[in-house]
């Protein structure tokens, strides 16, 4: 594998995806139904790792999803992901969900998710991809993170596995 | 009106706005149901009729959508949508949807149109919007060729009305 | 194609095709979604289009998609959709909307659009139709407009190409 | 109640209601999902109860729901439904689905179901609703028929509520 | 068919299946869509069906669906469903439905209603399905009363094919 | 709150909630949306979290979820879901996710996940739940494995934040 060439985050990234929120996006409590948003991060997410590995994707787990604050009725959500670290054949990819008044233009963090998807190859065994190239700092800053919760659930697993 | 600030088109533009197709997106001749590519359509002009007037805006009219290819199962969709023009209350966003095999980066053009939105104030009454400006030679030819199709459809409507 | 026989307006027609609104058709302005009804007319001028040409259809075109009035909820839309005129292997369909209240039967007008379908035979090519026989004064009037529309769309497509 | 005028069945009935079977309408067995098709003639036979009854109408019961064959990909399904006949603030509604060729034109029955809504006032209590005049052969079989139904369901709820 | 041993009614049951009520499930007089509920309590019918046969299984009737209370905003709906006899390849399945308060835990009756299933084999072809053992004195009930059931709903057909 | 009564587990969990496959649940890979699953778990994890707390409840954050194989068409999901441990208003609720096939019966596991749900008052602002009292010794271990996890995520986040 040593001569597949590294891809910047530039070649992946989805920014500033809209989605302008209808009533039957709704929950019972009236804001805006988490399920569909996660659901919509993994849609969008596939798109990342496909773009990135060239190859067919699954989702193979879905870390610190964090809701920072409901969505609400005429708000329009604003999707942002992109490929922070490769391990071999799998990769996480960050999602954040902002909410857009698009009266005002203000926005709003509402979530927070990391995805690890792992690429397939035609027998749907995992297939190696490409090292990933951060070129900002916030993309260098995302590169070290991603191992830091990479050891973070490798040892909650250990913990929980030698019970 | 006339202090009203005029706004670029980048203002509210989107771009390369992602869609993976699955196979619930497919008509009875298993290409994607070209109804729902219509629909999407005009859920993104309105996000970007709703940026550049900050107002809310409702469809008033379609013109000249033109299906040149099938999208398929397993294509990623990509709209871009922008504001070509404003003529008092009303605007006019043209959509481009293209289909990207996730897997190779090719692309194709899959449908072209064209959306008026009118704004309203808080009486549900239609309001002006800005003047947009347009910053490319792209945007520029976008700019002009609006008001050809405009004149295009007042001349059409005539000759059917005196008959 | 000189003996496949004409066929009447009446053996493809829709008429008064109901669709009772619920409250997941709404937009985010709480009056019902244009792009519903637009896939919903797509939808229904495949039939017309299937049912004239005995063949498989697709949607090429869709020009001068007018919304009228605002469907709200609790109404009863009412879609009517026939064909205009065929060249070759297009047709034109005209759709008209309207929306009921069903507890007076009072209606009003909510959407015209025009769509253009393209008869396929095995290969995917494109095959002659049948022409259409207008029968009455109104479609007649129809049939003349529809070539009209065809006249206006390419004398404005060529000032476009030329520029 | 015995100036409200009674209607003919035509004030109310829907005939061949079109819907293109798409693929995202499939059950695990690849045919048409019944409970679809059941929820489509609900929401049908709500619009010819409140057609008749000018009220709001909720489904009461629903009896004898056939299903004929099933339908498959490709098919226009065909929804017809008339109100058979009412007592007091009740209504049956006769419902009979068929499948269309759209390239052949056959059509074969796919289901037939009985609907009983009942009119509510503002108050949400049941409203004495017109008598129904049926004026063909086929509308008087139904009429007589919707009696022997009706008879048949109290005999035998009789019978299960004395054990 | 002699050695297909029977089943108990626990081999198949569906308990206390739960569904939180969304905005997105109401109909036009903002009660949960009667449509809906049936359509769902078909997908669960043919779990119990698949799961009683061991066989692919389709909906042949539904009898007697009864709306007792509508269901609203904001209730979880409870979904009870068994198997209470079996005739050679069909099985007749009862439906229960109740709406549950969440914060309260009550719980009201929504409706009921008797699926009748049939076995198809690998050629579409009905085929015989193992006897039912109902073990409660409530399985017991709804085993004899099934039988009432039919021969109610044949004696009805009867009626009306005579005519 | 030393007066609010500890719940058993068994007062809100839910087990196997079944869903039947059709083609419309699966991703362009053929195999069923990942996306679909987790929010399924979601909209079944609040009715978990609203019957023990008998509040409003609000996603917080999802950990954890591990898809450990494919679901196919056919397959029945068998859903999961019971309430691991409360700390103040929040509570962890564990999500096991099971494929049957429903004509051998034959289950595998699909999915894990842990969701972290907050209980709100009438003001929107956390309020305090009751303890739950693990029964058995699989309740237990997952009441123990909670804290693990939930350190583990503190841990993690505190080397994030201190960078």
């Amino acid at each position: 594998m040593s001569e597949m060439p590294a891809k910047p985050v530039s070649a992946s990234v989805i920014e500033k995806h809209v989605y302008k929120v209808f009533p039957n996006d709704m929950n019972a409590h009236n804001t805006v139904f988490g399920g569909m948003i996660m659901a919509k991060c993994d849609r969008l997410a596939l798109v990342v790792a496909e773009r990135h590995s060239a190859h067919v994707c699954v989702t193979a787990a879905v870390d610190s999803i964090h809701f920072r604050a409901p969505a609400k009725g005429n708000d329009t959500l604003l999707f942002n992901l992109s490929l922070n670290r490769s391990w071999g054949s799998s990769m996480e990819i960050g999602a954040r969900v902002e909410a857009e008044n698009s009266y005002t233009g203000d926005t709003r963090h509402i979530l927070s998710a990391f995805f690890t998807f792992v690429a397939l190859d035609e027998n749907d065994k995992p297939v190696d991809v490409p090292h990933v190239i951060p070129e900002s700092d916030e993309q260098r800053r995302r590169f070290e993170n991603a191992e830091i919760r990479r050891e973070g659930r490798l040892k909650t697993r250990e913990k929980l596995s030698s019970r």
